[in-house]
């Protein structure tokens, strides 16, 4: 995607996929979400080639959705910590995922479960006033005044 | 991406990404969710390469997210219809939005409104049964009995 044109665009949309805009990215996040901190860890986990996850967790922390840290002087060794925006973005990689366990097959699927009571959570997006679910509402994307495509 | 072990695999977010997974893809959808239907608003729209917009609405096609419809025989035009599973993907793709309103600047965005009260909608994802908003929430991804990653 032309990163010029819509990084500093007027629809948020747009912002977000030039900084989270492909799959390994964001599973990334997901496995740091889960607590992965370590090159070797999201390599392993995700089955990711060394040189794209190196300029995957470069770009991530770049745009400020992971945080890098040294854990080790000799030899040196960074980790990546979730930033508050990194982190801000599970809520939004649950829906998704919500989504995709709808729409593509019945498995078994790993389910999402709140740690205290055990209870499983099924993420649904809704207004934050009204507490609607937005699948409910007719809605528009309405471009700042003055601006045309978003 | 390897879509052959994620595709199929218990993760619901990596199977949604197999289908939608790269930024092209969900700017297509917003689009469609705008109203655009035809090859040609979408290329104007977006400024993507004709030959990438090809494929993405090929695959998003073939991955149940859009439907090809003809609406002229002489000459042979297609439009492409937002399905069951692409108009549900519009709530995951506001709440992506609001992430990225809240990270990536403080332009005067674009604004979802809701059509009949023409009020600003705020997406947020939170827990269907109890309502709590999933950052407010301690969560674990629970993989199916006898499976290990995710």
């Amino acid at each position: 995607m032309d990163n010029a044109k819509y990084s500093d665009g007027p629809c948020p949309i747009a912002r977000g996929l030039t900084r989270v805009g492909d799959a390994w990215s964001m599973m990334i996040l997901r496995d740091a979400g889960g607590g992965a901190t370590r090159f070797d860890q999201f390599q392993k986990n995700l089955g990711i080639a060394p040189n794209i996850l190196t300029r995957r967790l470069a770009a991530l922390t770049e745009n400020g959705l992971l945080e890098r840290r040294r854990y080790s002087e000799h030899p040196p060794r960074d980790e990546y910590l979730l930033t508050a925006a990194g982190r801000d973005f599970l809520p939004v990689l649950f829906a998704f995922g919500a989504w995709g366990g709808r729409h593509f097959g019945d498995a078994d699927f790993s389910r999402l479960i709140e740690t205290g009571r055990g209870a499983e959570v099924e993420p649904v997006v809704v207004d934050r006033a009204s507490g609607v679910a937005l699948a409910e509402m007719d809605l528009r994307i309405q471009p700042p005044a003055g601006r045309g495509a978003v």
